[in-house]
């Protein structure tokens, strides 16, 4: 079916997160379509050196020095470069002879690497949400001027990538990001202080890495996603919306200007989205598990309630707000949700600690990259100090 | 938005039923964008004057030819030609001097029509669904070889036409047409023979003509929109599935080779998919109501009940077995929803007709659009007899 198409030549950043493994799985059911030329991961090297071992890259980098050693014993002889160190990850995500570029790497840790593969000019399938909220202006300048493109690995932005294909942008009435809820969406809140992170890591229907569970339990992953969206789809905030909708079936929707709405559906698959990514302008004619509608029997949904998960303000005001407001609420969150994890705050703490420092911290207007990165040791030192503060 | 946008003549035939007034309705929103040249009615004079006066065609049509002169006599002055009879209907659907013919006529009446405009060159809005379901290769291959448009009206096909804006035709997997399943899903088979015209008549969502509303009792609505659907999109009989969704919120959907799924959704409003066919390959900005999710709370699925319904089972069997099996299922239904409207025979009788008559009256392969035509007065005169011989 896909006879004379060019094979793309690949870079999988963060490969060995939950979207990169799933990454892999579908550049190894498409064989014949991909090749993988570059793996970055973060701190797990037994699982590069067994992706290395498996998809033959040229060159792999691990963020974690300490584990160089372990990698180079293990993939000697195998003609493999090795590289360790947060420098050696935008090193190779700026090597200019690959297609495309997956950035799956988790949290603001993705935001220089995708900055610097669109600078070498390539285009990127993203999964990385940090790099946008943190830094979406600059990002989308980069991509407008280069001609480039950024393809979209969030299932939500690739429901609505989906559904504008042949639409006009101009057409959008509001976009409709729809989001599970969550573990707590029935939990009453007065109990919400005795949140254990286990129970947080709990996702009702998707199975994801834990950053990103801990922010959908939270709903801060959905405001991410809504300053994502704004980036993305060159709309204004006051059109998109989120609605609730457990079932994880209707990945998102886009109402247009006449109220006609289309919505993209599936199960919660994220090879789906990622091989959509990757696969564009083709669909490839890989088919994960069909929906079951008769088996589903109902779809239901309902408004998020802004009193229990405070997350999706938050974030439309830092969006309006502007300037390092997203990066700073980014960074703060993505602190807190390690904290929580490693039971030093409490589960109402993570979003209370945004908005503290959304207050305490001044933001710079126009900033530039640099503003941008220097945002995460500003806050670092305002968490510790709060941190401390509380307990004492 | 649309400044310098060409303003659009239409023909709008059967403009006095519930989808020619609609369309009325959705282009007198938009005066500066259509203009109407040509209406046709079937029997209701009272309102075609009315609309003549409205919207000044240059000429009107009637079928029903004793009302030639009340149409005269009350248009008289007004500069608008007056013809009446169903060769004068099929004259005006011939006319070459409009953009679009919107075929909004109710049955087999609209078949020719839909013919002649296109042998005249014109793009067709269509909602006269049996014009495909009685000579859909007929007409296809007509619109092929002209180079020209079908642009559906039926809120199903509307549904998948969008879903399919922008994406490639050879990747569809299945079609999945949603129904209501109309309002006697519900109720238990045993008490079919009692149903009366009355009930059959209370759609549960849908506010629609007659007919229309009898075969979504019957579900034979759900089994031509079935066989419209293999004729414009171009798929196998077994790539398109029927799913009861009885809230009509999600007007139909399409599964592509990579199982992702789009749908298009709406509240139940004939306006917007007329708009959609009238005003492609724009988006007019005119909204109609907004689906409000968090009040809808909850959209329902169920596979459809093959022994309370049997024409979907029969619609299939038609639309596999070609030649004129889809006409003479079309024809016989059409005349036996009406026998049922006059209480002349019961609810199961519809469908039991069609059995009937495909078991006994041959099947032409390869038919002639008089081939197809000719099935009218045969299956009239099988429909006399078996009536008749019931009744004594």
């Amino acid at each position: 079916m896909f006879l004379g198409a060019k094979k793309r030549t690949l870079s999988v950043l963060g490969s060995t997160g939950s979207i990169g493994v799933n990454a892999l799985n579908v550049i190894s059911v498409c064989p014949d379509r991909f090749t993988v030329r570059y793996l970055t991961a973060g701190r797990n090297a037994t699982l590069l050196i067994e992706q290395a071992r498996q998809y033959r890259p040229q060159a792999v980098a691990i963020a974690d020095e300490s584990q160089y050693r372990m990698l180079k014993e293990n993939l000697s002889g195998q003609d493999i470069e090795i590289l360790a160190g947060k420098q050696a990850i935008i090193e190779l995500a700026s090597r200019g002879d690959v297609d495309l570029v997956i950035n799956a790497i988790v949290g603001m840790a993705g935001l220089e690497p995708t900055y610097r593969a669109f600078r070498a000019g390539r285009d990127v399938a993203l999964s990385n949400k940090e790099s946008l909220v943190m830094a979406g202006e600059i990002i989308m300048n980069l991509v407008k001027d280069k001609g480039l493109n950024l393809y979209p690995i969030d299932s939500e932005h690739s429901a609505i990538w989906q559904c504008l294909v042949g639409e006009d942008q101009k057409n959008i009435k509001r976009l409709i990001l729809t989001g599970s809820g969550g573990p707590f969406r029935t939990r009453p809140l007065a109990e919400f202080d005795k949140i254990t992170p286990a129970e947080a890591l709990r996702h009702p229907t998707w199975t994801m890495g834990k950053k990103i569970t801990i922010d959908s339990a939270t709903m801060m992953n959905k405001g991410l996603e809504v300053i994502e969206a704004y980036w993305l789809f060159g709309v204004r905030p006051e059109q998109i919306e989120v609605l609730i909708h457990p079932q994880s079936i209707i990945h998102s929707m886009v109402e247009f200007c006449d109220g006609s709405i289309k919505a993209q559906m599936g199960l919660p698959d994220m090879r789906l989205p990622i091989q959509y990514a990757i696969g564009y302008p083709e669909r490839l004619p890989k088919a994960w598990e069909s929906v079951d509608w008769a088996k589903i029997g109902h779809l239901t949904f309902e408004n998020p309630e802004p009193v229990k998960f405070p997350a999706l303000r938050i974030a439309n005001e830092a969006l309006r707000c502007g300037g390092t407001a997203p990066a700073l609420m980014n960074v703060v969150n993505e602190l807190a949700v390690y904290a929580f994890l490693e039971n030093r705050i409490t589960f109402p703490q993570i979003t209370g600690m945004i908005e503290t420092a959304l207050s305490k911290i001044p933001i710079i207007n126009k900033p530039s990259l640099e503003d941008i990165l220097n945002v995460e040791p500003v806050a670092r030192e305002f968490m510790a100090s709060i941190i401390d503060n509380e307990r004492k």
